[in-house]
């Protein structure tokens, strides 16, 4: 069973997605979850399931080394050997992911490379695409930059407000995180000269498909 | 029936595609195929179906602007409303688009506004993308800048190499630019606040999905 850490600085919806997963037959468990925002839902989130749940503040240490030293110190304590972010809003430094050497997920709103950083969803939208998504992606220094694992697309309706579209790429991102994090914790995930390599399970995707997009033929097929 | 010219440089596969879809009932006509490169293979697929193919080099006219002219003044001697940049490898100003305004469209081989400018298909490859495909949109004066029209979503494979990528999404734009060209022959298709707008006909779709996403559990759905 591989214990899993996870970072948030919000909500947690993702959050979520992984414990309700590690409700059923998952080779993983959430060890331990941090966020650097106190008021963050998902610690409560945490609290409910009966997992550790630790506010980190990223502000007060002096310098982001003895903050991200902070991180590493928790996550070891608690026996980490993924760590999985999940709305953590904060840049992570090559010092701190050279002690978890790929072993650092993201999920990004965002069909990625399109879309990095804030609010890739209002990107979306904005540009006028008809395709959006959602990308888990092991995490380098960059913002959304790391090596991509999977994705998850759905269509981008001209009528679509920013909250439509963000709930309907949250949905795909509660299946996305949980199927990445299963990749991991069965040792089918590696990066291998800068590119993510999965030895994919049977039926298992690294592209998942909105089913409207299957179903409506004015939006998707 | 409204009046099509044709940009190209090289070898002109969706320009067959145009005049394939043009043998059935559809609402455009090819007028007349321009390429700035003589030996451009697109210009023998137009004389072989009766088209006017005429080569406009870009070199020789001492100015951008004086090629440009010339490729007005002969679109608009045959008569040309609508303009089709079918693998048409040069910029276009701003001096010529301000004579077609919102009239050009391109095709261009990713899911802009990823991958945008030379061999979208092997930075796609290159980046480690799940998903990739083709966009539509007009033209403005930047590198696959303008209006995103409509998509068309594949996979890609790990297995994949560029030749692989490349016809597979060449499959997808083959449906996507004669749907374009409907939409805007029929006068469905417009530029407002700078987004492309149009009126879905009964089944149409702003993005095409290749029929394999779907079938193979493993690559797609």
């Amino acid at each position: 069973m591989i214990q899993v850490g996870v970072l948030l600085s919000g909500s947690g919806t993702n959050l979520q997605a992984l414990i309700d997963a590690c409700q059923g037959d998952f080779p993983a468990r959430i060890a331990v979850v941090i966020s650097n925002k106190e008021e963050a839902y998902g610690l409560e989130r945490a609290r409910a399931a009966g997992i550790p749940a630790i506010h980190v503040p990223h502000r007060g240490w002096g310098s982001r080394a003895a903050f991200e030293a902070k991180l590493s110190e928790t996550l070891g304590e608690h026996g980490v050997q993924w760590v999985a972010c999940a709305g953590f809003m904060r840049i992570l430094s090559p010092a701190f992911l050279d002690q978890w050497p790929w072993r650092v997920l993201n999920i990004h709103p965002a069909l990625l490379p399109s879309f990095p950083g804030m609010d890739g969803q209002g990107q979306a939208l904005a540009s006028g695409v008809r395709i959006a998504g959602a990308s888990v992606h092991f995490v380098d220094s960059g913002t959304d930059t790391g090596p991509i694992v999977a994705q998850a697309a759905t269509f981008v309706s001209p009528m679509d407000t920013r909250d439509d579209l963000v709930a309907r790429i949250l949905t795909m991102e509660h299946k996305l995180y949980p199927m990445c994090l299963r990749m991991a914790a069965e040792g089918r995930l590696q990066v291998k000269d800068g590119a993510a390599m999965v030895q994919l399970a049977h039926g298992e995707a690294l592209l998942l498909l909105d089913p409207a997009l299957l179903a409506d033929p004015t939006q998707g097929a």
